[in-house]
């Protein structure tokens, strides 16, 4: 069904309920699978899987070489996932586990790339994730909160991670009403990512 | 050198010059390229390759089976494009010619994907793109001026063009300065990216 | 119950109405009010007044030597309007007419300055407010649609207008939420102004 | 020279220096105006005033029964700002102050409003305008740099101000170039304002 190498799966082609947070948006996708910087047969962990938009993603830039491990806390999260790994014919590559994310890393093997959203134990996370990565591996952290930007910013400087990027994406996108074409804004999400040395 | 997979090449990276406008920056790179939808194999299109980001990124996409021309009418383009093919060992995808637009892309064959910037010849690029293009192709325009965005919506509907998708881009960086961590914002960029039927 | 001089009305201080569009956020209608360049005992017409958030501004700013003229095609609107104009204890120096813009305009007298949003009759109605602005007065347009900000930028050429600026305004507002502060983006406005020579 | 009652006048009106920032840009002083909510006779402190851009136009607003203490720790801020506010003819008005801000607060009598940006000070600063403002009174943070909005707005909540409010502005303005419209971004500006219960 989807059969293009470049990410940016459109939003509508995953499947989605109203329990369960999005897929991340096309575009925000893109950008933080373009910072993940994956190869064929990377290890990638998707941490807040929520609907699966990047777990998919991912999976696809990895392929069957590579692995992503999805975790989330919400077993609605865990079932979408699911179906969406299953809707683009990832099973190989993707595997799903439900439970607190700092439990559940502790036994995953080391990674070339982790993908965060906001978490009540982010510096926590990102203090595994520094162990867990490889070196020259990356995260990536998706903030919607200010708060979360902000302690991304101060725990990574003290991890010790490199060249950390920050960026914010404020997209809009046009809508066709009857009179014309209105632009309607989406909220920015700050993007923050950094190097292991 | 660059051994990723993902789009999203550093823009330091990239030879450059003041006489050529480029490279596009990373992010709008990034979200291009996923518009234009590659396949491994595809032929590419880039009119007004300028510095030769998007040619580069595109090239590393399509592989060594698929083709990019890279296209511009400033010779300065055509010799910082080729500086950029070869620093990232892509001769043998990348095609890179001079001349003007209108009288290059009726030589070509039959594209899978277009990347057009702004020119004055818009319209009629527009017009060639669309009978170039394979069923399903893409074509995607990045415009900086307001004008071209409105031609470019105009002109596809007319062609026939189908799920014209027009989303605007505002990129911030943050910029650590002795006093603090500033947003410094680039200019909004709008993409607009169609399928041919 | 608004005591200060500055513009900048709190939203939630007008009465709404889910009938009728409105009001103008704070802010904008703080830009909008300053493009406007009102004095004590200005004359100003509001085109499509809504909800009267630009009406009790300009109001307030012109001072009972002054005088608005309110116009809305929708009757709800008219009606919304007076009570906001009430509201504010502002009845002296308002005037609510329900019509078409180009029919009520012709019947008024010169204005010092004209504010306007998106109208079918963009073209005509901003012909009527190039002859009924005295020298140096001001017409400020509000653009939700890009198509309503192309026209009156075009027109405003062709009828002569000088110094015309044209300015997006994006604004997005923090949002406390349970985990911490979101910020909710509004969609971007184009407040075009301009001066009649 | 400037004959006008509402808040906006042009940046060009301004004297400027290469050695002073500033003037804050039209659309931003226009908002931080109207956060301030300012009354004619209102006493109003601008610290930090740069070129005065502010002072002048919260000047106005109070009139000469108002009062607005102007000041900065730069000397050259000091010099520019008395030069424009020569210019817009508002010496009674106005007086201005060399020195660092918390020395100089604690001299100046009870105020209705006071304008900060960033200083090292800032917390210190606020306190000192905690106790400085009137109930009622308003203080208005501009921001541009991140860690300054947070420190802002962390102070106010544990100073015991209310209705914070943090809205960013993100302006983009139409520049004409040959070939068409460009909008050119300003940095996003974060204004942070709140009343003293």
């Amino acid at each position: 069904m989807w059969t293009f190498r470049t990410p940016g799966i459109p939003d509508e082609l995953f499947s989605q309920s109203e329990a369960v947070p999005g897929p991340t948006k096309e575009e925000i996708r893109v950008i933080t699978i373009s910072k993940a910087r994956l190869r064929e047969g990377s290890v990638v962990f998707d941490v807040g899987c929520g609907t699966g938009g990047l777990t998919v993603e991912a999976a696809i830039q990895v392929g069957s070489k590579g692995k992503v491990y999805a975790i989330d806390k919400n077993p609605e999260a865990i079932k979408l996932t699911k179906i969406n790994v299953e809707k683009f014919n990832l099973q190989e590559t993707v595997s799903v586990k439900q439970g607190i994310a700092p439990d559940l890393l502790t036994e995953l093997p080391s990674a070339d790339s982790v993908l965060l959203g906001g978490s009540r134990y982010l510096p926590q996370v990102l203090e595994i994730t520094f162990e867990k990565l490889k070196s020259g591996g990356r995260v990536v952290v998706n903030a919607i909160l200010i708060e979360t930007a902000f302690t991304a910013i101060e725990v990574m400087k003290k991890l010790g991670f490199q060249n950390i990027d920050v960026v914010e994406v404020a997209i809009s996108k046009a809508k066709t009403v009857p009179s014309g074409t209105m632009m309607i804004s989406r909220n920015p999400i700050k993007i923050i990512s950094a190097t292991k040395p």
